[in-house]
């Protein structure tokens, strides 16, 4: 347990792609809990390809992130002091925090989680937003129905991998992608995809679509955008349902790119495009929480981390976030 | 009334651009009604959008136009021979029929119109598909709230005309675009719009959005696709709908045009994109046509038609719908 509590700041908006010029670590001042506040010190912080979106000026579903402050993401942490009869000290919480080592908070939005029941970390994963926004886009928008074909976009990903799983569960037929062989490996071998593809190896991805759900796609699941988004659409069933929950392809881009060609097709094929935010839905997340847990017992749900160690080392993981060099959920671990 | 069968076929279908090269214009056989059959004279068609892609090749929602074979298209005519119970001589009928003077049918598919409630032709637009294609989009996808603004595009159409009227009916903020300013003006001045522009003369179409739609959109009922398209998505507000009936931009590509930039803010302002098809919705239809003939007697539906005289003006009249030419239903008066 390090005495200082060292900050990652936002140093100036990105234009492109985001480098580590616009982070700064710095030594901050410790946080001191007032009347009804409570001191976390915070052992893991999710990273998540949303925090792009916020590093950019102008309005979205989140306010943007201030330059010259610390950053924030979902943390996990340990109550340390309390001025707050909610929390106890010894408790585990998790909420929106900040990229430091101690931060304070009146309690609003946090949530006690049981450190025996799962990893910590995996309250950040699994049973955090990455899943709830896995369970809630293919519920709400997605209404699968048993023996259609869900396809899942960087399907190994902390949101991907649970969407593929729970289609799995729910009776679908389930195709992904992601960019490196051992990510596919892992979609069929481990996870119970009925098939996954390499999107940088293997040619036009429309065609690999079409080889790989001849019958169509019913739901697509999309968290890439650009070409996979295009081939997607070209494959699509009619009345299919294209959940748009990312589009992380573009996130770098300084202008909007183009959309997809082939919008004509939404009309033909009476398609369905929607997007959502996972905290819309808090009766979906109930839902989910309560189902999650036992699928993770089951071994329904498997879950895989990449851990970086170390504050410090937060911006590098952010970036090989953007261009995919994780495999699975990306975590930082703080203490 | 002619005694010589004349019909037009596709003589071959067209790459980007159709050309009345692409149509042929010929005397054919006069039907010889068979048992259970009847023989209707036509006396006028409807043209519609949606037949430029039936002259292409390929999957759509309707099998494509064969080329060397008749035309088909939404008519109006009168019984005048019957082989069959369910229709007598006289009796006026509506249906998928030829592009021709006379033609047969078994009955299948036809429905029997009222000549005293409304002129003939207006079972072709607003008593017809194009007043039931408005009411299906708007109320199934649109899900109307009183106040919300509602935008048009190619507002003057057969099919925006009827939207921005039932808009104005439910208590909506109604905004629509054109491209003559004659056009524009009767949008605002006979139908009651609260605002229109003419998207060919006003700038930048995003510019002119922000200014007309201050409170920015909720339902986008899009017809044009391309630049309004795009402009439109902008100017969406959270939980928006944009209701996908056409893309008459796009139908004379030769390739597919990308979409438009900006499908991020899909996700970021959860917004739903969705396509229909008319026929899709019977009970919705059943419902517009109980209601529509007592709105236009009203007078709070008003409608505006171009009729081109004589079957041979039939090519030409499609092509200029293409083109924007026409105002209000393009109708072809055949005898």
């Amino acid at each position: 347990m390090t005495e200082t509590n060292y900050q990652i700041l936002l140093k100036s908006r990105p234009v492109g792609w985001v480098s580590e010029e616009n982070f700064e670590y710095a030594a901050g001042e410790m946080p001191a809990p007032g009347p009804g506040e409570i001191l976390v010190r915070n052992k893991f912080m999710s990273l998540d390809p949303y925090m792009r979106g916020r590093m950019n000026e102008g309005k979205s579903y989140v306010p943007p992130f201030a330059v010259g402050e610390v950053l924030e993401a979902g943390v996990v942490g340990e109550v340390i002091v309390s001025n707050n009869d909610d929390y106890a000290v010894g408790d585990h919480v998790t909420g929106r925090l900040g990229w430091e080592n101690y931060s304070k908070s009146d309690g609003q939005g946090l949530m006690k989680v049981d450190p025996d029941l799962a990893p910590l970390s995996w309250y950040l994963g699994i049973l955090g937003m990455p899943g709830m926004t896995a369970y809630v886009g293919l519920m709400s928008i997605g209404q699968p129905k048993e023996g259609e074909t869900l396809f899942v976009s960087a399907a190994s990903g902390a949101v991907g991998s649970v969407v593929g799983q729970l289609g799995k569960i729910m009776g679908l037929r389930v195709v992904g992608c992601a960019g490196e062989d051992s990510k596919v490996a892992w979609l069929t071998d481990e996870l119970g995809f009925d098939a996954a593809f390499n999107y940088k190896t293997c040619g036009p991805v429309y065609k690999k679509l079409r080889e790989l759900c001849p019958e169509g796609i019913d739901i697509n699941f999309e968290n890439v955008g650009g070409e996979i988004l295009e081939a997607a659409l070209w494959q699509m069933n009619d009345f299919g349902r294209i959940i748009m929950c990312g589009l992380i392809s573009a996130y770098n881009d300084k202008e909007p790119a183009p959309g997809p060609r082939g919008m004509a097709l939404i009309v033909q094929r009476r398609l369905k495009m929607q997007g959502f935010i996972v905290f819309d839905h808090q009766d979906l997340c109930r839902e989910y929480m309560a189902k999650a847990a036992g699928w993770v017992k089951e071994g329904k749900l498997k879950y895989r981390e990449t851990i970086t160690d170390g504050l410090e080392n937060a911006p590098r993981a952010f970036i090989g976030l953007l261009k995919g060099e994780n495999f699975g959920k990306q975590i930082v671990k703080l203490d």
